[in-house]
């Protein structure tokens, strides 16, 4: 029997427990489902990394750069945060760095897993079942609002968890896990109507950026599961 | 209309942004328990200590001191932290020191807040009076498990949170709250069924320490609301 861990945080992730695990890194409104979208759309490597100067950098050597602080694009950056940005036309093939509020800093941050993968709705099905094949210890990892809680990130974790239990091969004696899977459970009745209540919800309102959040929410939009290797996430 | 905010880890405290707000320290298994009850048998006033080092030292100036880590009363302490410790035999007309592994550091943490109390389920309604007689901000602060998140705590906030809102005083748009009022409905039906799978419900049974838990979940058992004042708590 394996186990799942949830951390809501990562002001509270615990690295030195979590060595040779599997992280899922869940950050739903966007960067989780951003990258998985630029996955599904055949990006070839993607280079998160955590400070905007490394972004810049990156951007002079010629390296085309999504940046976002906060829900705004940076100014040297081709593009900012919403997954429809990530089509088959811009990132087909191509290695591009990226750098958001909260989802990248988290992937450094769980650097010394066994194994760091990013999760959302869009591959849930694909992603759970590499976690049971994996046979390993798993820690959903919400990547949250500047070291904040969040509900959305909350609830992808429940889902996952849910999952995990129903296979039968995983168990928890985690708080968070079972907050997380409470929640999912009230939660995925109406998903849509849950999420209205949401901080992360009202901040892409007001910033005009919601419009990919019915999107972000959907299920098995693909089976790519973006892994981090080496500096990088792949397919 | 007052904010309700809700903190689910002394790990993500923001003491900055919390400068004059009323601040709730919920411990309910079992330091915040064991204090209401206290103050509910008499105790002149608490002196919360952090650190080990400065408990023992209390004691060697004479007072009592009640102590524990990971459940453990302190071996040169009189008493450890079970409610059913702090009788009026003993804490009656009396200051003691008190140290724990998370509620007293919560406590300290919560420094430069307008106001600092105590709540649990055995003084909740004279607490909700309080807080809104306070027309205050309030922040809900779980002192969880060595900075994890805890089941029992969030719904102790959730159980506050619902009250508050219901006042009609107060409005909240924090996700950490929103989760704990929901996950408190959940539970209220059975709270007793709920707690079950607490992990600090596991804790205690494992040490033989858990006969104070159903204590602890009962609602008002005393008007007391203890208020930390210049170092100490007073009711």
């Amino acid at each position: 029997m394996k186990r799942i861990e949830t951390c809501f945080s990562p002001a509270l992730y615990e690295g030195d427990r979590h060595k040779g695990e599997f992280v899922v890194i869940i950050d739903i409104l966007r960067a989780s489902s951003a990258i998985c979208t630029a996955f599904a759309n055949g990006v070839e490597s993607i280079i998160p990394v955590a400070t905007v100067a490394e972004a810049r950098e990156y951007k002079q050597k010629g390296y085309l750069v999504a940046a976002e602080r906060d829900g705004y694009v940076l100014d040297f950056a081709d593009f900012g945060n919403s997954p429809f940005n990530f089509t088959k036309e811009k990132v087909g093939g191509k290695t591009i760095v990226y750098s958001t509020t909260n989802g990248t800093g988290s992937i450094h941050k769980a650097e010394g897993a066994g194994k760091i993968v990013v999760g959302s709705f869009l591959n849930i099905t694909a992603l759970t079942d590499m976690i049971i094949g994996s046979d390993m210890d798993v820690v959903l990892f919400c990547a949250g609002w500047k070291n904040r809680f969040s509900l959305e990130d909350t609830l992808g974790a429940g889902s996952f968890a849910e999952r995990l239990l129903e296979s039968g091969r995983f168990s928890t004696i985690c708080d968070s896990t079972f907050a997380a899977i409470d929640l999912w459970k009230q939660a995925k009745v109406d998903l849509w109507g849950y999420i209205q209540k949401a901080a992360q919800r009202s901040r892409l309102r007001d910033k005009g950026l919601d419009d990919c959040i019915q999107f972000c929410l959907e299920q098995d939009f693909t089976d790519s599961v973006p892994c981090f290797r080496e500096g990088a996430l792949v397919d």
